[in-house]
């Protein structure tokens, strides 16, 4: 079973990987993608993704622009401290020869929906403004998609950009609020979960070691990301925020303990500005049921990610290597 | 070492179970006890406490009646599905001939902290008005007390009073920003620590076949209060929320796991009204120390608090009853 897959992304490093992942799953068909400012703006993420596709032998998937700026504000003007300043961590992808689509990022999505009534799973790696505006232009969203899967929050885990909120969130607290109050169902990917899923050196060194270019790309920008990540784990090593979001949105990967609970999002100006507000008071009781609940949130997994996640990416572009190698040697 | 303690108490079923501990602990010595609105009102808090002291055989400890209302807005009438309409379960505790001190709370933590300069304790077990005043009316209280103990917030746990709120800061979130903002080191005993501190009915069993009146009380109590957790753990038990704070308060538990991080108060209209919002993303290093913090946020506890807490309770109150039954023989 191939899933049709339009992924809005912010493509960042861990984005690169998630968009890779995707493309190497049995499981997914990416369709379209768009972009949103985020780790960089949604001009220099769009670039970066139609690099990446190219270099992966997939220039033919569409990518669309989408928001600059967050519903209410400005962007910030990404964190290049993480992804470095051209945002796949300074690593040089050769210019792909495709420019962008026509239509804005939240225009393919429902485009996409459309086409695919029922079936178009949407995986939202970057700040919400995208998927909140696609809400906008067609209402009727939340019954077209198969399902919506966010890598972004923090249900009981610290925040990653404030005490309590996480950078996808924090970036367009707005836009995930309309998100999270839609009428559909939700999966979300939590710091909980993606601070849980390391990639570690000794997995970086097999990317690096690969004989095809996606993968070495990726173990390349991993070494910006690890230097980032070192400060707060103490180790070189790193989360595994968006490629996590995509492997569970496809079916890949599945969560171990994943309640179903009511979530809101922090829209005030005080210190809990951008926090998921997610009701986990069913702890105590291993979260019964709750009533009119909405938004899933995955806090753990069956099993290790970053194995899964480093074998997909060999055994898909080291096949497509041999491939290519094959026809060029003809 | 006897260290004196001012306990300020909204009693409460717990509350009674932290002031019964505190009068058994052969670390404190309770000099003062201050009341305000929380699970009940002030005076009824007060009339609690001063019948429990008379049950105890310490009706000598003052009680002064602080404050009715928080900083801002006023009191929402407690919570009697908890703790009963009476705060102690609907256990009829025998009046005592006592009444409360002339003084406000406020006034007589000031002026224990200028009878004990360096020395007094100030355990916090109900909403954080009166030390709020007493900050006010004694700026520089901070240097007099030796410590401030809080029962309140939740770091990484849920809230109880709202998904991130817990009850005694969501009570009187202005209160507890000026404590936690005041020039002193803080613990905070959150909802972390106190709902992995559980009292079994087995240990409720031990305190109804006492010889002594007090813990045979507090065993009453904890039938009502266990009813109210029954919800919460599925099972009938309940979190050792005050207790555990008078216990660390005097140390005589000592944390296992207890950073110091920056904490603030969600004051906002948001749905973080009354958070603790602890910096806790020091999580991943082990909690590296963070130049400036002053809140120490026990997270975890060396030894199991029940046990203790049963123990000490019989220890003391069964060796009391004996000796007056003794007297009242002669």
């Amino acid at each position: 079973m191939t899933a049709p897959v339009y992924l809005d992304c912010d493509t960042g490093i861990d984005d690169a990987l998630a968009l890779a992942y995707l493309l190497a799953s049995p499981l997914a068909s990416v369709v379209g993608i768009g972009t949103v400012s985020g780790n960089v703006s949604a001009a220099v993420g769009a670039r970066n993704t139609l690099d990446l596709l190219s270099l992966a032998g997939a220039a033919s998937v569409p990518v669309a622009v989408g928001a600059h700026d967050p519903l209410v504000g400005s962007f910030g003007g990404g964190s290049p401290w993480v992804h470095g300043e051209n945002g796949v961590g300074e690593v040089m992808l050769a210019p792909s020869a495709a420019s962008v689509a026509a239509e804005s990022a939240a225009e393919m999505l429902v485009r996409l929906a459309r086409t695919y009534p029922g079936t178009l799973r949407a995986v939202a790696i970057g700040p919400l403004t995208n998927i909140a505006e696609a809400l906008r232009l067609e209402p009727a969203l939340p019954s077209l998609v198969e399902s919506v899967t966010v890598m972004g929050g923090a249900a009981l885990a610290p925040g990653n950009i404030t005490p309590v909120a996480e950078a996808n969130i924090w970036h367009d607290p707005e836009a995930a609020a309309l998100v999270l109050a839609a009428d559909w169902d939700v999966t979300l990917v939590p710091l909980d979960v993606t601070m849980a899923s390391v990639l570690e050196e000794a997995h970086r060194q097999v990317l690096l070691a690969s004989s095809a270019p996606v993968p070495r790309a990726l173990g390349e920008m991993l070494g910006y990301y690890f230097r980032f990540y070192e400060g707060i784990y103490g180790r070189p090593c790193s989360a595994m925020h968006d490629p996590l979001a995509a492997a569970l949105a496809v079916g890949a990967v599945k969560p171990a303990l994943a309640p179903v609970v009511r979530a809101a999002v922090d829209t005030s100006e005080g210190p809990g500005r951008g926090q998921t507000v997610c009701d986990m008071r069913g702890l105590y009781a291993g979260y019964p049921p709750v009533s009119g609940a909405r938004c899933r949130v995955v806090l753990s997994l069956e099993e290790e990610f970053a194995p899964h996640l480093v074998e997909a990416l060999l055994s898909h572009f080291e096949g497509t290597t041999a491939e290519l190698a094959g026809a060029a040697a003809i």
